[in-house]
This record gives C-alpha cells, sequence and structure tokens, in this order.
C-alpha cells in the first residue's frame, strides 16, 4: 500500500452519509480524495460522482474493493492493523471543533472534577426508511443517535471505565409506523465518580439539535451546535437550505454555516487518512466501538427491566438490541408483574 | 374571620425567605400585607421588620400566632377548610409568569401530545448551614429542589397519575460538609404516557438557574429564566447585585431584573390571600403536596435500588427520606453484592 | 378631587392602545381603574367596555369629560398643576422592568461614565392605517418609535442637554402607501459627552423588536426586550399569539410572557394615579415631551439638510416635522444642487 | 515563477498578526506554506520561526524579498499583475464562514431588497502601541476597524456606489494616551439606496466584538461572530485563552473556538495563493481598497465637519486622515461658530 499522497477513498453508499463524506472529502482536500463510489441503486452511484467529480462507479461494491488503487477497504485495515490496532471507529464528534474547544478548557483545569457530562441529539426521524423498521436498524433513536453521546462522553472523561446504564425509552410520536423507541434518556456512571446524562429523539420538531453541557465542581460550560452558532434569521422568502432536517427556510429558522466543518466531518476524514498512512495514531477503535455497542445492548436491557445494568455486560444471544426492550415490555404487556427480568450481568451492581 | 380587606400576613424566619416573602407582599400589595414577623434569633425579626415597616415583632411564632388579627395560621386553614380543602401548598413555579406562557401555548394545542417536559434548578448549595446536615434537612438537592420540579411537571401535564419514578444521585463536591447528595438526575413516568426529567444541583457554578423544556409531537419550547431573561452584563466595577446565589457581579453576568416578579413569588401570595377570602381555588393543595413528598421517598429508595420504583410508594417508616439512599448506599459498600433492595410498593411496576 | 381612593380613568380610544390601557389597568388594579370610555365609531367603545368589565360608554369623548367622577382629563391636570407640574408624558420605556435594571446597575457604577447609549424599536409598521399617511401623522418610524428613544437615551443619561441631532432616513419598504419614512438612524449627542443611538423602523420583519445597549468605559450591557426574554418555541400548530406585531405562530417564534408587564405599561399607569393623587412626582413631564418633540423636528431638519443640527431648534412654523425633510428631498431632486438648507438654529453647531 | 506546487509564502512582521497568519497557514496547509519570516526585532522572528517550524529568518525583509523562492513580494504582485489585476486587498470579512452563511442566504433572495447592512467591529483598544499615536497610525478606530465594515457591507450589497457618508465620532474613555477616536459610527449611503451603518470601537470592554445584521423588505438576519458562536462558560479557574483581547478567563466569558478559522484568515490566506498561481480571480482588489481609504478620509472630513460627505471624496493633501476631524475639532474650539468647514468634493451632496 502506498505511504504518500492522498489517501484515495472508495465509498460504499450513494445517499445521505456518502453525500456528506464526498463534500468533507472536497473540503479537505490534502490528505484524502474520492475516487469510486458504488451503489446497487442504478443511477445513484453515478449522479453522487457526478457531482463530485468522482471518476469511478459501481452497482457492486466488491467490485470497488478489487480495485488495486482504492484504499478504504482491507488496505486500510491492514495498514491500521500493521500499526498494532485492530478497526478505526468513526465518531464525528471527537473532531467537532465547538466541542473540542470544551475539552481543551477541561483539559487545562477550567473545571476542575467533571461530575456531569451531557450530550444530546435530537431530530424527528431519520433520512432513510430502513431505519424505522428494527429487523433493519436494531434499535431506534438510542441506537442510532446514542452511540455518539456514549462514545463522546467517555472520551471527554478520559476513557474510565463504565460501570452501569440506565435508560428510559419509548415510542411516543412516530407508532404508526415504527416499533422502535423515538425518544430515549440515558444515564451511565463511570468509575471515576462522573455521570453522563445522553439524550437522544427521533420526536423533536424544528430540525437538528445537537449539545453538550460540561458540570464540574470549579465551572461549567454549554455549547448548542446548532441554534448557538445559527444565524438567528427571519425570511418570509426562503434560501434553499437552513440546516439538516431543518422544516423549512420560511419564517424564524437558525441556518448553520459551514454545516460539515463545524460537525467535523473534514477532519474526521483527514484524521482517518493520515492513521492510513501511520501519521497519526487512532482517537478511538473497533475495541472502543464494541465497548460502545455493548453499553447500548445493556441500555436495551436497562430500558427493559426497569433498573441500571452493570457494565461491562454480556449481551444474550439476541437477533437485535432492541428486542432487549421490546420482549420486556411485551412480557410487562402480558403478565403486569412487578419483577425485574434477570440478565447475565458481569459484575455486581 | 374577616372576609374583606387585605389579608393581614404573619411571618415565621427571618432569613432567606421572609425576606423574599416580605418583599414580595410589597410588590403586590392589593391582596395582602405583612403585619408581624416571629424569629427566636434575638434581633433578626425586628431588623427585618424594621426594613419593611412591619409592625410587630416575636421572638416565639406561637406569640404571634395567638393574634387575632393574623390570619396565616388556623384562621387561615380554618377557612380553607370550610372551601373543602384541608390544607394549601406553596408551589412558586405554578406562578412563574415565563413558565405560564409555556403552560398557556400547551394548553393551546401549540405542541400537540408532551411525550417530555424538562425542569432543572442548580445552584452551589444552600444558603443556611442547616441544609447540610441530613438530620434536619431530611435530604440534599433532590428534596430542597426537586419537589418544585416534579410539582411543576405533574400540574404541567395536567395531573396525570405519576407511576414510576428513578433517581441517580451522588455528592460530587461538597462530601466535605454533607452526606447529603449534591447532584441529582430524576426521571418520572406519568399514566398519560409522558415522561419528565428532573435536574437539581447543589453543585452548579455561576449563579442559580432555573428553566423548563417542554418537548411534543408537534413543537417545542425552551424557557431560561435566568439567562435567558438576564440582561447580558460585563462590568469592571460591580453593581452590588446580580440575581440570586451570582458569585461576583464584576465581569460578564446575567443580572435579573425584577427577580421576585419572574420567580411569580408575590403572584403566588396574591393568589393565597385570595384563596384565604374565598376568592379563588388553589391550585395546589395539601393533599398535593403529601403525592409530591411521597414521589421524594420513593426517589430516594430509586437511587438506594438502583431500579425504577413504581408509585404510589408506600415509604417505609424511615426517619428521613434520604436514609433510603444512604443505607443502601452503605449496604451496598458493605456487600458489594448485585442485589436490589426490597420495598414495600404499591401496584405493580 | 379626590385624594383618595382609586383614581377613576376615563379611556379615549377603542382600538390597540385603548385595549393595552384597559388591560394594563387590570393587571395592577390597586391605584386605578377603567370607569368610562369613549370612540367616536359605534360599537367599538361597547364592544371593549364589555371585555374589561367597563360601565359607562361615550360616542363623545368631551361628554365622557363632563362626567364628575371621571379623573383623566381635566381634574387630573389641575390636580398635576397643583403640585408644580403643567402636564405629565407618558413615556413607557421609563417603566420598562428590564430597562429599569440597567439603569439600576448604571447608578450603581456598574459601567463607568457612559460614553454610548443605544435603543432600537423596530416593527413592520403601524396598527392603524391613519399612521401612514403624513397629513394626519406628522412623520413616520422616527416621529412614532423616535421619541420613545430619545426620551429614555436622555432621562437613562441623567437628563444632560442634548447638543446635536443627526438622522438618516428613507421610505425603503413602504414607498406605494406612504411618503413617510419606514426606517431611520438617529444620532444624538449630548452636553457630557455622551452619544446616543436611536434606530427606528416600520420595515422590520419577523415582530416588534425592541432593546437597549448600555457601553460605558467599565463596562457594557445589552438587553432585549422580546427575543431576549421569550421562550424559544417551535409549533407546528400555532397558539393564538406570541408576541405584538408578530407574523404568525407557527414555526419558529419568540413568544413574550406578560407582554404588557414587560413593557411597562401598568407600573406606567400605576405611577399616573399615584402622580394624580400627589404620592408620587412625575418621572417625565410635559415640558420633557415638549424637549422630545424639538429634537424631533430637528432630527427631519437634520435628515434633509444632509448634517447634524444644534439643539436646541427653533422649528420653522410647519404644518408637520417630517416636511423639514420631504421639502429639503423635493429641493434636492429638483436642483441637485450642493446646498445645505438654512434653518433658524439656536446656539452653534 | 512557479505555476504549481504550494506559494512560498515569507512573512513580515512577527507579533499579533505575523502570528495569526503562521497558525492560519498552518490550518489550511494545501496551497500555501510559510518558508521565512523577517523581523527587525532581533529574536522575535526567530522564536516565531521556532514555534511553526519555518525554515529562514531574517532582520531585514529587504534581504528576504530577493530570495528567490520566496512569492509574497514582487514575483506574486507580478503574477497577479498578468492577470490583470493591479493589487489584491486583504479583507478577513470577506471569508468569515458565518457571514458568508448570510451573504448566500441574501443572494438566494431570503431577504428580498436588502436596505439596511450593519457591521460593528469592538474592543478595548489595539495590541501594539503605536495604535495611540496618531502621527504613526493617522486615525482610531475607524481606521484601524472601520475599514473592514466599509468594505465588508459594499461588497455584501454587490458594490453599488457610495455615495455618501456620516461619522459620528470622540475619545471618550483613552483621551489620556491618545488624540485618535475610540469610538465611531459611521452611516454610509448607497448608489442602489441601501445604507450601512458601521460601528467601531476602542473602548469596549469585555473582549472582541464582531457582528453583522442584515435587514432586507422580506426579512433579517443577525450573526453574531463571538458570543454568538462562543461555548457559555463559567470557570472559577480560568484556562488559558478564551479569544481575542477577552480579559479575563475567570467567571463567565465565551470562548470561541477555531478562532481563525472562525474569522475566515486560513481562507483568505488561501484564496491569495490561489489567486497567486492564477486559479481563482481576487475577491478584492488594490483599487477596492483605495476606494475604501478615500470614504475613510470622507469618513473623518464628516466628522470634523458635522454633515454628510457625498463620495467619491477628493481627499485633500494632509498627512494623516484623522486630521481632517482633529483639525476641525480644534477650529471649533477655537471659534465656537457655526460654520461648516469646506471641502472639494466630487459631485454634489
Amino acid at each position: 500500500m502506498a505511504r504518500d499522497g492522498k489517501v484515495r477513498v472508495g465509498i460504499i453508499g450513494s445517499q445521505f452519509q456518502a453525500d456528506i463524506h464526498a463534500a468533507a472529502l472536497q473540503i479537505m482536500p490534502d490528505e484524502a480524495e474520492a475516487v469510486a463510489i458504488a451503489s446497487p441503486t442504478p443511477g445513484n452511484a453515478a449522479a453522487l460522482a457526478k457531482r463530485f467529480g468522482i471518476a469511478r462507479v459501481f452497482t457492486d461494491y466488491r467490485e470497488m474493493l478489487k480495485e488495486k488503487d482504492i484504499e478504504e477497504g482491507e488496505e486500510m485495515i491492514e495498514a491500521a492493523q500493521s500499526h498494532g490496532v485492530l478497526l478505526m471507529y468513526g465518531e464525528e464528534l471527537l473532531f467537532t471543533p465547538k466541542y473540542l474547544k470544551a475539552k481543551e478548557m477541561a483539559d487545562a483545569g477550567a473545571f476542575g472534577k467533571i461530575y456531569l457530562i451531557k450530550q444530546s441529539e435530537k431530530h424527528f426521524g431519520p433520512h432513510s426508511e430502513w431505519f424505522w423498521d428494527v429487523n433493519r436498524s436494531g434499535g431506534g433513536a438510542l441506537m442510532d443517535l446514542g452511540c455518539h453521546g456514549i462514545a463522546f462522553c467517555w472520551w471527554f472523561l478520559g476513557r474510565p471505565a463504565m460501570t452501569s446504564i440506565y435508560c428510559q425509552m419509548g415510542t411516543y410520536v412516530h407508532s404508526k409506523k415504527t416499533r422502535a423507541e423515538d425518544n430515549s434518556l440515558c444515564i451511565i456512571e463511570f468509575a471515576d465518580g462522573a455521570v453522563a446524562l445522553i439524550e437522544n429523539s427521533w420526536a423533536h420538531r424544528g430540525g437538528m439539535d445537537d449539545r453538550i453541557e460540561i458540570h464540574g465542581e470549579d465551572g461549567v460550560t454549554y455549547a448548542n451546535l446548532h441554534m448557538g452558532n445559527a444565524l438567528t434569521t427571519y425570511s418570509e422568502n426562503g434560501y434553499g437550505y437552513a440546516v439538516e432536517k431543518a422544516p423549512t427556510t420560511k419564517g424564524w429558522a437558525y441556518p448553520m454555516f459551514e454545516e460539515l466543518w463545524n460537525y467535523g466531518t473534514p477532519q474526521e476524514l483527514n484524521h482517518f487518512a493520515r492513521c492510513a498512512r501511520g501519521r497519526e495514531t487512532p482517537k478511538i477503535t473497533g475495541e472502543d466501538g464494541l465497548a460502545i455497542m455493548h453499553a447500548l445492548y445493556a441500555g436495551y436491557a436497562s430500558a427493559g427491566a426497569g433498573r441500571k445494568i452493570a457494565l461491562p455486560f454480556a449481551a444474550p444471544s439476541l437477533k437485535k438490541p432492541i428486542d432487549l426492550w421490546l420482549n420486556a415490555r411485551a412480557g410487562e404487556m402480558h403478565t403486569k408483574a412487578n419483577k425485574s427480568f434477570d440478565f447475565q450481568v458481569e459484575g455486581g451492581l
């Protein structure tokens, strides 16, 4: 694999995230570039390729991965492995510039010991239809969005062990089209004594909303990524685009500037490319991703059991995480008994 | 008891709350007036009486209550009883003008069905030393501040039955001077399917912070009582007073205007006076207060057990609510077993 | 005239301001009450009277003023005169609670010497049609709204002499229906060395906007009356009313709570009633109003001449203030000469 | 001159702006890199070079410009000339991402016709001592900061001719150390009927403040660059750095994230590098800079004369722009006559 020059990226997929990644690669073009795109839907990949000037188009991503000069695939992983890392894990919030400032201040001692960290991400539901089908998505708002909050809080605190998780969830607004939870509250306790509150929603009106709070013994900071950064704007006419998932641009709205850069997508891809070249060490790894996935399983188990679950948690062999909640809820409806469900839990509560 | 003229109020106590109430009675003087004040600390009552022009001073409140023309006492209760009410319960947040606007919009259908309601009240700890002693206070931030949030959310939603409570708490910042929790997260589920998130803190830096959020299927509103209403202000010199519990008025700060009116204290006292005269029906009663107190007990039990507790909850005969958490925590430290504590719970989870 | 009891107020008019004043009298009912209302439009006065429980209705306000027990009229003035005051002048901003906090901080030395004070009031045009006709209104946004800003800044600074005024104005958005200026920028210099910037608009979209800034050598404060205090709100359904002149309550909006109280209308009427009873001295008088009116004349003259005009300013005998600008503009269009118009100016520039 | 590869930049100077530019070149390294630095102060250039890994250091910038491989100098200008441009002009606000979003919305018709555009930049005075000496700086806050606002508003509106300027200024806070104006209000009228209000200050407490407002017949947007984007933060301990010219990081403050990127400095340098390579056309040129400088002269003349000055303005042969104001003020103090000063004005008022 090449050690020099730009990392040549092949994109799998052609919709929302593919678009974001192609755009992000253009914002910070010095380390990586998109050279191919694969999507099974006829025409989709070609359309995106045309828009971003991507040379090659595939309908079968396996064909694309055979190409010698495309590196996002086995070669990239191999390169990563040779640096002692199993797999990289993509967590944009670790690259969100506004949140990095909070981390910088925290590391400089601004807040003293942090006892509470909050992150929330909310909107009115996912872009693609398949998310609503729990058999395909495996879970709802917690699964889709909570993975970001868990990763972020854990990383922000310096990776102390997660000792327990408690989740409250429900299908409040979209019950006609999904069995997935569309709102969740999630409390994680850490070995260093801190606690995280992570809020996620597919039931939130008014456009995308992402924010954090850091509460320490000596201070506090509030960082609102969307309404905070936005230009407070009123328009009779509208103007095409305000922010991800905004319902309209007429009337009052909170248009965001340089959305991808403010999310941290180009910075994240830059980091990946540099990791692939061995110039940087991944901020977050596949193992980290696994720990987060286990916490998500425990979160659903917690929502089902109505109690906090100790971490680490050995997930039972279920087809999808959300079953830990859905099955318990179903049982609860049948028996109405005041019993907790038992789970195989490693370690004590 | 008189049916006409101003209600003649006798104040018991001479510190923070007594001061607020005397001041509030002057802001809305048409229904009630302070005519006497009682405090055991020599000089305190006299000082407050002088400042607010209150005629009579007592060191024994029982002496004050014997006075024929003072109505806050048995006569007022008797009058209330004769209107079919056992006791009135003082919950200022039901009179906070900014929050009333949220209620007005909600009742007008602005948000459709509400699925999540949030209220938080935070500062760096109570005014008086006795709060820190759990033997006198019975609990910490949840007890002191959470009662407001529970009452508010319940009332806002239209008094649906509370079906469960889950609390997470800890002594994060003030463990050297108290065993009480100085931060708590509290999740309450209601029979109508809504959920409340109530956050309380004695560990919050930067001055008093009180805010609500209302999330419904069709909309959302954010009302920040302190930093929201405040005049964003920078001063090299300071200016005496910014807001309750603000650490300083130098540098950037968020001074509040007409603090008592914005809290709703005079409006609340006005309502009480009118209730005493039979002109209004209490918005919240002694029975309501009892239900809230039971929820607080269940909250401590929940924090101790690490699981949500069904409501209504028959509190065990303990000296103080916080023991439900402290005893469990002590037990947990000794046994490290992964057991839940058993409580006498009415109804199923 | 009575010296005791509530001041019995007769309201002349039945639309926007009459409604506000009737409502305000109900908010603070301890000093004054509305007892009669007069309006030439058949039915209007009766409708308002019914809504607010006002006893008597007149179509000719002169008939109303003959009533012995109505005091807003000659008797009130007479009472005021006997206290050495010619006439009271109604300036609500002197009673706006949020702005009073700025004044309190300024008087406490928070900002040191103030060098710049800003006030702006903006919306999309007046309630009643007659405002658009300069022959009836005498001027546009500066006349309608600037009087508030001039009075406020002058009072805030402690009434230093106004030494000059410069105005820039134009008919930017509503030229099809009015010759009046719909946007104006106004700079006033004071004898104490401070300067005021007053912005007014009938061309501002998105609802009423009123704000101040105080800039001193030692600090600064920003007070935004509308969007600042508001509950940031998103609604799919709307909810009846957000704030004065808001275009809609659907989508994002900034609904205000207790609008009249936050403007200061009831407090102002309370003050008037107490002045009428001799219990308070007017904060601002008829003479003050005259000085402000002269400044407005000078403002129009300044806009016409393209230069700052020294104050005090002896207005030429013109039918309406706006002619000082309109005539100059007309002249300019005809001659295109680079001449300043001459005005009778007292004192030097 | 090279047509390919990165533009090799030599930096002249070693303090505030040199630091910003060296840092900005590292943020967007794909088009340009700093290869040398020149500063007459011994050690300064070397220290900066060390911090940013810049290879060569000079004490005489003329020596640096002789280097064959350094392009910021004659070669760059020559390259620019060969593309038909006399000189590039650096105006960061044309690259400020938040403000570019306002421009994008405006160009998409969000606000309809714009009638008022506001920009303000304020802080408590410049970094270097020489700014305070009008013989070296030629002017104060208007000269230092107003050039940005004039360029921005003009560019934003699409470069309509500026037809007049009116400035009000004074030395309000720093009169002990400077004769320069430390606060100015500036009104510019444009041929398309729009008006700009530009506020600048060296007397503003609380840290750097830069904001814009766009007011159109169909909408409005508010973009606050500093307090808007910032993380609202309280710290007992401080944390090193909040934002340019912030007085402290203790207490409440508004720390900015990725300050240089949010200002637009790296984007601006990227643009310059691409212009030098002939890949982009300068957004603003030396000729534009000249027009802005003439407007500044006219602004000082206007402040001296107390009237608006028609543009274009043929500046009299004075040593420094501020003399147009200082001389008039001196004259006014001597004569106290109500006369305007005469200037050679091209075109009619």
